[in-house]
């Protein structure tokens, strides 16, 4: 454990919080062992943090041609090149964890066109750091290239949707300094 | 009026909408003289629809020291950057009207810092803009110059999620290659 | 109207310019309704004043495959990336009237890949954006896509040159902080 | 000699050109000993050369405070940014004729930071080489450094419209392929 | 342990190898417990290795006011930056070794600006980035800033060595497709 | 000759080097007439000196199919992308010996894309280009182009190492501002 401070704005305390939200976090503490810090980093805007979650789970527990892991592939890539210390080792967990992977999750991290992945997912991360990077030039040739490896026109937005909601968290956590918990760093490394 | 496709992707009608969704649509509807193509397109996906408009909520009707029509500033110079068309029209028009200014929104969208802004305002939109391009080098000396101007710890996570949300909101739009309706380009031109 | 500066040196008045710099401006005046602000900035220097308008003329006003709304979407695009305000605003109107779209020239500006324009239009500003970002990087590749779109080698030349010319003009508006005319916000908007 | 093509486009015969032009070139090549390429190619369009002539001569010939070699430096400078074969090998050589100096045109080439000349002439390069790659960024406060180093206001327009002139002649260089001529290569080399 | 090919050139067998080669790679490999792939990789060019490693023996095991663990700290963020899988990974394992800090590979990785590191550190990771990134730009004001934290010439030369050095071996890394060994995840994460 | 320093680091006499490295620079003196900097520069540390000898020993002194000519194209355009003032005037210089060419060096340095040589030169050039500045993005098509121009696989593994030492070089000769003799500067001008 860490006495260093998780956010550079007020944290609050979970007693203070609203009902709907502590219970949302005690839930998530009694599931993981700890509070993922981004959690209470956001709850200092409680109706923010209630659209973040809501559009998290939309976008990361909703059924679909891309697995959970494949989804995480995406968040870490995507996360790595915006530099997000948060987001990268957090959500580098929870991929090691879903792929049962343990060297997957800094692969994909630091160089993904090296990782033991499929091209399909090579694709599929290409088209994420494109959206990340340089929305405004994605174009047909681009899903074009999906298509080719399987993916439909709603496997592109569940993509691209990830790809463009983690670039948004990527900048809170880098602006409030987030840190990302102990716990993280040696999950799922077998 | 045209009849260009407004997205890629299906576009729901009305009719065949979640009631919620259907009325916020008509309540906007009834509030505009028309539907803002945003609530059509992303309504393809009725959860992230619900989170997507809540955030937006959050963000750009709250109180706050940062004036309605300096949110737009922000919302207007980062969609340029992101060069996505439906969120410079769109928020242009919204900028113009709230600002009571119409040449304001196109200042601001190609060069802000020859925009008829104050320094204050134009601090805050360079803000806005490195959150937006590189949040990963934001550090204390960025918070100095805005507290310089008068900006407290919570303006600056306004700036920063407003210029993370319309930094999503850019990449959704360029994929699905949201149009923007006629009649945002024409509003608030006096 | 506005009295705000329109250049950050010395502007002439009109009485003391040489009598053919006088003149065309005086004919500009007449035809337009108004002065547009490039004349009395670039006033400053005669000579060089001269040489520019030759040279804008040379380009802008000669027959050839290119039509005149063709080539001001070539200005707004290559203006925009350019962050000019004069430029973007000025040919932005001048766009809007001649290609008698009230749309077009704002579409152009924010993101050309998705505007109301044809393929072969598209083809032309990408070329011109990339004379205009790393000309030293067009090679046979370049002039054949255009060639497959029906352009020849003298209407490469214009594409070039036009993308060139207007290069130095956001240059020498961006250091002088040319302001555009409050008239050419609304032009053309129908 | 070579007889390597000097232009993509066809290059008129000095028999076939304008009087005014077929003159201007004689006139160089009795004082040149040779007809440096640029005048042959853009021959091709008698109404450009002339423009361009026009402006090159009101920008490199009048007076002031910068001098002759000084403004080729920030030819040579910028060109290479640009990686214009034809301007930094020509003006190259120019520059060392001017300078009186065999080594300085590949320093400026190359890294001018680390080259023979003064804090203010590398002041003057660092506001050209602002001015080429991001003159909306260009504000007071690069005025300032200049004005620190002597240079006045006249001056800073000078080193702008000399920068973006030869922007745009790189430009086209590169895209016609301009070739230099042989003899550039070792003038002034002594 | 995997099976997965090493490198994309040929990697020659132990007992092929020249003897000063072999008893280099026998001694690491006592020491280690294992080969790592980098002595196997570079071993395909014999002449190649030995200056190789000399260089690195001069740069990493020389004594000198920068720490070794602080050494790491400079391979492990320039490699970052040059999406280095080999690098990031080994030296990763290195600097949590030779700092005894689990987590400190991974934070100066990702973002760090962001890391348990001292102003000292991080002034002396600034300047190995850009001299990884813009060498060409380094200048008196850099120094200055890296004296100020106690820093004098001999560790500039350092810093700047060792960035320079992995520059290199980056590149020969990413091209050779050379593949951290397994053991470096997780070895130092306590 | 020059009294301007050529590092800013101690430069040890010739008397006062170890032996092996004062009869290294006695050897190159008598072949060349001169001393080029580059040794006098890095004797200041002997053990990096003779690391970076061998390398370049085995790099550009091996046999292969890539001639000595060649090899120096890949410094000239590599290191005038890092704007490093001693490798591309000295390597100039030897480039321009070795190919026994007035032109070429300069030529390569600007805009090798322009140069007088062959498509498979350009091809090895384009690569360099890119281990240099992506290396992390160099994959099997990059491959597949070279073979399509006769390289194999150790002529790949020869200018991927070429552009990477070089790169390194490039680091040191800026950090150091290492000057180049000016007898490099006219060296093989014919």
């Amino acid at each position: 454990m860490t006495d260093k401070p998780i956010s550079r704005f007020p944290v609050p305390a979970l007693k203070d919080l609203p009902e709907d939200i502590a219970a949302r976090i005690t839930t998530v503490q009694e599931k993981s062992g700890f509070i993922p810090n981004v959690f209470l980093v956001l709850a200092h805007r409680p109706d923010e943090f209630r659209a973040f979650m809501a559009y998290h789970d939309a976008l990361m527990d909703k059924p679909g041609n891309i697995t959970k892991a494949e989804r995480e592939m995406i968040v870490v890539a995507t996360s790595t090149a915006n530099q997000c210390q948060y987001c990268v080792i957090a959500h580098g967990a929870i991929l090691r964890v879903r792929a049962k992977n343990p060297l997957i999750a800094d692969q994909v991290a630091i160089n993904y066109r090296k990782a033991d992945i499929t091209p399909r997912q090579k694709a599929m991360i290409d088209f994420a750091m494109k959206v990340s990077a340089a929305a405004y030039e994605v174009g047909d040739a681009d899903f074009d290239v999906l298509k080719s490896h399987g993916f439909d026109e709603e496997d592109i937005w569940d993509i691209t949707a990830i790809s463009a909601f983690f670039g948004m968290s990527n900048r809170l956590a880098n602006v409030t300094s987030m840190r990302p918990n102990d716990e993280f760093y040696t999950l799922g490394r077998g």
